[in-house]
């Protein structure tokens, strides 16, 4: 398919050069320049603005930070939106409120929209090894679901309206933010109950047999925070924006709401760049470590 | 080795079997004398109380069900403390205090004590694929490892005090019950936001890719709470206890206090004898569903 | 002084009332015209648009619902900041984030803008015994004195930024609430210890000596939700609102946190007109009552 | 009356001062002597033991630290159990499930038994200012009004189960708690706002009129946490023990349990024997302050 790739950051260039692998003619744009280069030797052609990369491509993928990152690739100037004749699949990790304003302005341009969202680390993305979660019209998600193949190793479709698969993402990270919290609060119990954390982060990893609890348990055992794998600042919105879907929903959150006020105090103390499993030290400070 | 074996409720019958299996010499015991006869065919030795099983066995290993029931079996009439000569493993899920006392009660009697605590359900203790983390006097520890071997698949450490031991497993069936209540939330929102509990487990899972999540996932999706795998108020009890440890420890953990509230909630609403991940339907409640 | 006066509800006109009673000069107007009308009868002037009102103005004053309704009444068609050549008193209770986008707005226009929030019910604003929290510019403040008085009974002034107005009017709001979240689990806890709320109504009112105290404790002991003094949505818009400034000042404040998760809850089950004191009935289903 | 007070703490010594000034016929028993001699000049008769105190009067009152030292006077050796022939009026702040064991057990030895518990810091036990809560059989409590009216300004009748008036005390404290925790959290974001604390404290006496909000809101907006008008550990005390009524009662108190949390923080960062009011620090430190 000829497609288009936008935001070339560590998730978004594996993903981009997946496509590329899976025979896909794919015509890349990112802020700065550099990384669109980085991926010509792969077969990209480069596009000097969204809007280029846009024209004439079946669908766009667009991998971006936020909110507002989104909003300005897609409808500032030289925009996505103004030059789109296909499908925008938004992999970012954003709001449900910002998915359902993407869902109604390409609906009001004619233009394709759906969700694909993703679950994975870097490492993950470059392996193909993703996990995505797509939401959008369902003969929209059949056809391109060659694109979500060569991209991921399993998709998920969570349903017709694009923002639900949003919701399924914000609620999947935040079943990790709260196995952090879980950890964090044990950790600090048992620190002062002089066991050592390396023999909990053991237990719990043979009781679990999950690498997820095995990798962030080793972060927190060893308190090693830098280089931080996902910054604090990141868990951070995405545990308010799952309070947002929840809000929407008119369903509370509590668990959600205490790691929020957790990893605010985190940044109040001066942990904004850490790995978000330095929520470990919240708890660590509140035990008087 | 001579040993009893005090307790033969599902758990402790698949250990003493077990015990049994790997050749050891084994008295049993328990309040109601059928489960006692249902051993006997595996050459099970049956004895009229703790006092009689204890008399003469290098090791005893109690498997009951609460503070009280240890309390009863050790230091009632004709109890353990009454007439052991070796050493007093306590598996059960009891709190660090009364593992303390367990431990300076044994002493006083120049009698050996250590916990020895089990992760899993009753078809891994048959399966010999417990998890056990023990905590007592090292040499104490080693010398009996072969017991341990023979219940479970892998032993842990915990440290030289018996209660460290136990303190490990509240905080390991801390780590499940922060697990349900994420999930509880999660499904809750994403039920009014139209998405398929199952699509959401589905997702999890492959994120998670833990046996623990997928099973009591799929209960949660399902909503069947019955029969109870693990009764809600055994959850609640263990996590009052964890509470109960992070109290004398001067650490907070707000997670666990917002599971108990919510597990006490489930009480309150009649859920007592359901599935402990019926803590879904408190979560539901409070959305309105 | 000649001034303006945009939004009469019940407040609004209770305040404009007093302003004109103290001999001001007042222009008025509102969404629907009949509210002026009433007014017209104490001498006030009747404006057809904000702009008309605030035309020649030495101050204008608003006080409107929300954020949005703020937003339309200045800066949308025939807006306040089309025409003022004075200053813009806002003493709505919005968010920390629009006090700073008016200031900043309105500095960019060379108009005068300060934050003059009021505590109290309608008819203590009937009864002139507002309390004002005012903060902006010191001369501006001090100069506009009289106008204040003409309104409440006490004036405070929270500091040269107006938006710190808005912070201490949205924290005194989160001190009732948290009030009302304390009556609330002390009444389901008491109703199921079998004792009369009214019995705990009168301790408590004794104890505090405080009329908030009896006044929500009485209608939560009476279950009397309804008419609502302050609806239940407007009191989770103003916790919602504290927790932004929280967030912005990175301070976390975990019982705003609970307070707004168990208002949701209140939405969710069908309490959104009732007065925001029924948060009892929240904690009377999570006690099972 | 003829009548006996066990404990003369601050709060004991100035309710059996004031039981002499109503004409009331008073033996006084301490654990140090020097307590008892200070009220023999008010006209005190000096008991050796709570027993001795307790022989042939009409009603022992008790004014201790908490169960255990209740434990101690009424059943231990030379207790108060062991010579009773009236009524024992417990005005401890105790568990409600000890009230519950000294209502059966004083029964058992056909004793009165009731609760009497009391609001207020020793300056106003001095003023004969307390509040009483007094729960048991109607006609004592009836009959033994004086003695209430002789302590206090006014008195509420919990109800005829003595723990009845226990759990109200317990609500009450907590009441105050949630005060204490709400004013924490709105004073680290205002100080973070750049907002006097001050102001906030005088804005909010003005709002809620109540010398409890004005006198606790002092020391905090001036951190004078020494010397404690009532310790940190008293208060973590306390707040426990309406978590355990609640627990009795299935009623979830998540408020309770967040201020348990936060008391215990302060216990572990060193705040043990600062006035309770600190919580101040729990949530300034949280927020990086």
């Amino acid at each position: 398919m000829k497609l288009a790739f936008v935001g070339l950051g560590r998730m978004g260039s594996a993903m981009a050069r997946n496509l590329l692998r899976a025979g896909h003619e794919v015509t890349v744009c990112n802020r700065t320049r550099e990384k669109s280069e980085a991926l010509s030797g792969d077969g990209a052609r480069i596009a000097e603005s969204p809007a280029e990369a846009s024209r004439g491509c079946e669908a766009v993928l667009t991998m971006l930070a936020d909110d507002s990152a989104v909003e300005e690739v897609v409808f500032g100037r030289d925009g996505v939106a103004s030059t789109l004749a296909g499908t925008h699949f938004s992999c970012s990790t954003i709001s449900t409120a910002m998915a359902r304003r993407l869902a109604a302005e390409h609906a009001s341009r004619s233009q394709g929209f759906a969700s694909a969202c993703v679950f994975g680390r870097p490492d993950a993305a470059e392996a193909k090894k993703l996990i995505v979660v797509a939401a959008g019209r369902p003969e929209l998600v059949e056809h391109f679901r060659p694109v979500f193949d060569a991209v991921g190793r399993q998709t998920f479709v969570a349903g017709a309206e694009p923002w639900q698969a949003n919701a399924v993402k914000l609620c999947g990270n935040f079943m990790i933010a709260a196995m952090l919290e879980a950890f964090a609060e044990a950790l600090a119990t048992l620190r002062k109950a002089g066991v050592d954390p390396h023999l909990f982060l053991d237990t719990v990893s043979a009781l679990f047999a999950s690498p997820v609890y095995a990798n962030y348990g080793r972060i927190m055992a060893d308190e090693q925070f830098t280089p931080a794998g996902f910054a604090l600042t990141l868990g951070l919105k995405d545990v308010r924006l799952v309070l947002e879907t929840a809000q929407e929903c008119a369903a509370p959150m509590p668990l959600a709401s205490l790691v929020r006020d957790h990893l605010l105090s985190a940044v109040a103390n001066g942990q904004a760049d850490l790995d978000w499993s330095s929520l470990a030290r919240v708890a660590a400070r509140n035990a008087g470590l």
